[in-house]
């Protein structure tokens, strides 16, 4: 058989696999769950024998300590996959609920009622825990799962996927309802892309350069953020000790992720005092900072920022700064080199929160806090399957629900139209 | 300039204007609306000349009876126009409504607020209707719109599209919100079509040709339907004056529209009874019957259906027929053959009716009333901008709120990540 007939064997099976999950009660899903987080601490011993083999030969291949580090699967490793399963238990399941109903002047009734996608596709780049999350996640969700690691992982992925099946089977759940493709070929992904007639939604999970490669060839809706370039704006009105907190938690707290502040925007009349304190709690983490000519004025001695800081992403402890003469200015700056990510101002001003909150478009904005809060688990959706900064279907962190859709239902008792 | 340069241009300018249409008041939007509707009746004159242009053309190129009534603009069809932008002043403006509200175990508030798309491009066919129709929801929601219509309309689309970008800037918005593509050539809708940096939603609008050329060609989310194969299931617990009733509305009263019925399936243990009380309505509305053999069992002399027939879309008083054996056997038919646009059941069986609503996952579903129903105006949207079969960002009929996304936002003092 040609990779071609592989790829789509796999989707037809999901694309049937989906059928009957829809329909499945919660406690048939949840036992499922459970059964997949049992049986990955039992099989621990075979997951991190097939994971040596990736190991083995990544240090072949010369990949980075860091690299091997997200790539080991060790046990605290595989009873943190286990434990997210049994997380994803205890959230509510989303299909069925209806959302809304209403009555038309006719006397028919109608409303709207949450039913899964149907197939999802998820490629991703090295760390196979993800292989056990986004199976859960889906699951519950009702919709069948299509995951396609990286290359470097295969071996962890598809002892992780056997595993996850037999639990699947015992528990009643078709085995195809969370499948890993075995190809490493790009053409393999390529294939895939092309099936829209089986899989309705793609979830690219990586770098830059794999989010654009999945979205350029895609034929299937897509939901993807390419980076973020988030900002704090500290206002002419901040509390002065709140904004210190904020920058330093926003930047220094986890730098290389996503939600992490990469430029600083500072009204001009509060920069000459809160800008020395600021760069004294950067220079003691070891944050080097990039500044605009205002900026310099005030902070001698730090790099220039040239126009292309103010579009990186560093995911680094690199912070780009600078000052603006208005409200507005912040605005303006934000508009056009955000990435429509997460952004946050800090003020005890009523008018500029509420401002900022209505005028800035990104897909989370905040007011008085970091913008580390932009994600799944900490704005209360329970899981994080992905985030979107692409506004149709989903825009920001994506939970259970965001991997739903809803019908329109309606309850008759005769009506025909006039 | 290349008609690349022109459609960028275009692009570029719907990008600015959509900034300051996401922060407009609903007071602005509206006075906008109603200046649009009464310079459309000022300008009937205006308009009419224009038309002429386009039917004059039309008639050269040999275009149908058919088509030249929905090219043609009269004083009716025009104050239609104007009409229907009045009603979309009376609709609840969707940009700004907080959805939901939630307290983290951090003290922070966490809601999600609806905010328009952005930029939003709409390519159909011959009604210049349609030019005012798109431009009225897309304004209302805070979008600026990209209209591309057939070039056999072109005249007097550029004529609407003056009148409404005066009647705009009198209101203080942006006259960029509504734009008409006067390119011709589908050169220009390629281009439009790469723009995704601008462009932030395509709908087509048309038959399956145009649609399926523009979700081939689009780098650009596209929300679609390419045609409805709805279903009406007369379940063996049906009323029979209800049942025909409904397969009667569903079949005859507007048979070239994508929510008519174009499959009726009979339960084997009353289709003796209902066949021939059916059969004998369609013929006297001239209905063409193509049956099962089951069905020809029954019905004697009717057409033979052929595979074809499950999965036509036949816009015309053609009907298939199919005797089903069991509940079961009508859901596995629709499963396979729906085109996930609106499928009906008729019972008085409170678990039939339950098992369909849940286990039918196409966009509308409905239990005893007409598949006709299956229209945002008569759902209580109060709109329609089109529908979409694709389970992404919106299923089914699609109103002013399908045209909004929505943005998480945090109000917190002094929330930093631990």
């Amino acid at each position: 058989m040609s990779i071609k007939d592989d790829v789509l064997k796999i989707a037809v099976s999901a694309k049937e696999a989906s059928l009957s999950l829809a329909t499945l009660g919660s406690e048939v899903k949840n036992k499922a769950l459970l059964n997949m987080a049992d049986a990955l601490e039992k099989n621990a011993a075979r997951l991190k024998q097939a994971n040596k083999k990736d190991i083995d030969g990544a240090i072949k291949k010369g990949l980075t300590k860091a690299m091997l580090d997200r790539l080991t699967l060790t046990d605290k490793v595989i009873s943190g996959m286990a434990e997210g399963l049994r997380q994803v238990v205890a959230l509510p399941d989303p299909v069925g609920e209806v959302t809304g109903m209403w009555k038309r002047p006719n006397g028919m009734t109608v409303g709207k009622m949450r039913i899964p996608l149907g197939v999802i596709g998820i490629i991703y780049e090295s760390r196979p825990n993800v292989t056990a999350d986004a199976a859960g996640l889906c699951l519950k969700s009702g919709n069948a799962v299509i995951l396609r690691g990286g290359s470097e992982a295969i071996h962890s992925n598809v002892a992780i996927a056997e595993v996850l099946n037999s639990a699947c089977a015992k528990a009643g759940v078709n085995e195809k309802a969370v499948q890993v493709m075995p190809m490493i070929d790009k053409e393999a992904i390529l294939e895939l892309l092309k099936l829209e007639d089986y899989i309705d939604l793609i979830i690219p999970r990586g770098g830059e350069g794999l989010i654009r490669f999945v979205s350029e060839n895609s034929r299937i809706p897509v939901i993807k953020h390419y980076k973020g370039v988030c900002h704090v704006f500290v206002d002419e009105f901040a509390d002065m000790d709140m904004a210190k907190n904020i920058c330093f938690n926003s930047k220094v707290q986890r730098p290389g992720v996503c939600n992490a502040m990469e430029t600083l925007l500072v009204h001009k009349n509060i920069a000459k005092k809160f800008l020395p304190m600021m760069h004294e709690e950067y220079e003691k983490a070891g944050v080097e900072l990039r500044g605009c000519p205002k900026t310099k004025a005030i902070l001698k001695g730090i790099k220039d920022a040239t126009e292309e800081d103010w579009s990186a992403e560093y995911l680094d402890l690199i912070l780009a700064v600078k000052v603006v003469g208005s409200f507005d200015e912040a605005i303006s700056h934000i508009t056009k080199y955000a990435s429509l990510h997460t952004e946050s101002i800090v003020t005890n001003d009523y008018a500029n929160a509420q401002r900022f909150l209505k005028e800035v478009n990104s897909s989370t904005v905040v007011v008085n806090a970091s913008t580390r809060f932009s994600d799944g688990f900490q704005l209360g959706l329970g899981a994080e399957i992905g985030i979107s900064t692409s506004k149709l279907h989903a825009f920001g962190p994506m939970g259970l629900v965001e991997l739903t859709t809803q019908k329109f239902i309606i309850y008759g008792n005769g009506q025909v139209r006039e």
